[in-house]
């Protein structure tokens, strides 16, 4: 930086270019973030789990971000501004919840083109204050600013927690139940079917939907809720997960997250997997595997954790708790036994939006 | 929320639009978060100031966020990446500076198009890992995702402070000198001075520009820094100004900023605010007077605070404070008494990107 130089125009001058593309989303943030470690006695955990934690005293502080863009993580032909506005604060309250914290603010920042108008943004808050309302938490600041097009979002989401209560994605051991929570698949199936009504609206403008009986897949889609309800019942009943990590990649990529900072294997059973009457019905429909859609879909916002098997009694006759796995020695890899009792290796889907 | 309508598309049933721009970024700001009120106890300052304030415990966490949108922020024609980088962590560690904080740690998050090369990528992280290092702040969260066009970079910093040493924007009284760090209008004109060449390239591809004797302004553009230093000699000298805020949008629009917070007037004197030589100079060239810069022109993060008239002892001396005008009484209004003696009420400019 001693140096100022004003060149014109760098895009021009650039020497090597190796595409993103070659590294994949989670190479590409370790790529960049390796050269930076922590300092601040406060950083107790940085970059590698659903939120940051730092030490503040008696209680922890969680933060986590993300970035909504359209175009990659909506379409606003049939996308609510509404639902968008609630999804968003969803997504980011989630990542508190995976840590079994209690998020407490948010901050909210908008780019936004000339196309959107105050009532449509007005709507955005709707969504953004009913979530609010929901979750409990505070509105706390934000930066509003124009873009050239389109919109993006970006939340950040601050927790609670006591430090002897966070869990990481790093302590799952092996022996360890895998638990998931709710079902999976359904958010990518109804995505699915809104790509196929907008497909069928662009080419027959007149018709509109009808999409009633589809009210589970779309919901799950438009309209995730975050596992506030399973972090409160991990407090009555006393559990502390050995490891966890809410489900927006997919179950697959998510449960290997939770293999590699743990360094770990797993066995994930697919007769333990949750997938929903109607997601097993819509999956077909598209000539889908109804386990890929669960392995590989994401955005469930469902959570995927790991207990200690003496703590299998805690959990055993709870609603909405499945258990679908173990965690074994790292050595013996991450695989799924199919119904049929065959072994297949599990790989990381996800992010293919370059 | 309860029915789940599915629209196709939304955009084109709209009924009523009201652009954006009636109310401009902060009437827009206000508009939409009005309904929003603060619930959790910690939160004890929400939208309104640099920084949110949290109480958590003995020591209160601070948090700020910035969005830069390619295009409306910056234009990579004639911003280096690692100067960007630098300059988006810069922007943000100010904020919390301006609250009489110490940042502690960021989150970093990108959307951006597949034009950008993971080289590209690297620069932009070796600037946001020396302003890092300058700044002592942790990298600890973020995201990562594509976008249609462009790059946008969302940035939260988190701080710290001891409650009864926050500054606020509210604190000012009758009474109170206003106080400026460094100079004001320089950032301004080197942005001029990098159009201006942009324009001249794009006419005559061959021609680099010579900007070597403009470095003072271009280097206020493109390389901003935070008044860390000066935080830390409020410390020293054990000052806690009566309010404060960072120049971002200039000094009229951030003056009046802390009026309207703390319901008070100003009388700013022309004769008081300091600019440098060299921006002297380029307004002259640009044929711009060079308080207009100051007052309008922004992207200075220099510091613009009140003080106790009891205090004035401490500061009096100190290089790189001016003592610049005087709070009033609010019917008093806000103004600007120039070199002649006339006095001018000042208008808030900034933001007209829309």
């Amino acid at each position: 930086m001693q140096k100022l130089a004003v060149y014109l125009p760098p895009m021009n001058t650039e020497e090597k270019r190796t595409d993103v593309n070659t590294l994949g989303e989670f190479g590409l943030i370790e790529h960049l973030t390796r050269p930076f470690s922590l300092h601040q006695a406060s950083s107790i955990k940085g970059i590698g789990d659903d939120a940051a934690v730092l030490d503040h005293g008696d209680l922890c502080t969680l933060v986590s971000t993300d970035l909504l863009v359209e175009g990659i993580h909506f379409d606003l032909a049939y996308t609510p501004l509404k639902h968008l506005g609630y999804k968003a604060v969803v997504v980011n309250v989630s990542d508190i919840y995976a840590m079994n914290g209690q998020p407490k603010q948010i901050t909210v920042s908008l780019a936004l083109s000339n196309r959107y108008s105050v009532e449509a943004l007005e709507e955005l808050y709707a969504g953004i204050r009913l979530a609010c309302e929901k979750y409990e938490v505070d509105l706390v600041g934000g930066d509003t600013t124009s873009s050239p097009k389109g919109l993006t979002i970006s939340i950040t989401a601050i927790g609670q927690a006591e430090k002897e209560r966070i869990v990481y994605r790093s302590g799952a051991r092996p022996g360890d139940l895998i638990c998931i929570t709710g079902d999976l698949g359904a958010a990518y199936l109804g995505l699915q079917l809104l790509e196929r009504e907008k497909r069928i609206w662009q080419e027959h403008p007149g018709i509109q939907p009808n999409l009633e009986d589809q009210k589970y897949a779309i919901g799950r889609q438009l309209k995730p809720e975050a596992r506030k309800d399973m972090i409160e019942v991990f407090r009555k009943i006393n559990l502390v997960p050995t490891s966890m990590i809410d489900i927006s990649d997919g179950l697959s990529s998510d449960l290997l997250h939770i293999c590699k900072q743990s360094k770990v294997g797993a066995l994930l059973e697919e007769d333990g997997v949750p997938i929903h009457p109607d997601a097993q019905m819509l999956a077909l429909q598209f000539k889908l595997d109804p386990i890929t859609c669960a392995l590989s879909g994401g955005e469930d916002y469902e959570l995927l954790f790991t207990i200690d098997p003496s703590d299998v009694e805690k959990i055993k006759y709870l609603p909405e708790i499945y258990i679908a796995g173990e965690i074994v020695e790292e050595a013996h890899g991450t695989r799924l036994q199919t119904k049929g009792g065959n072994l297949h290796p599990l790989k990381a889907q996800g992010w293919h939006h370059f």
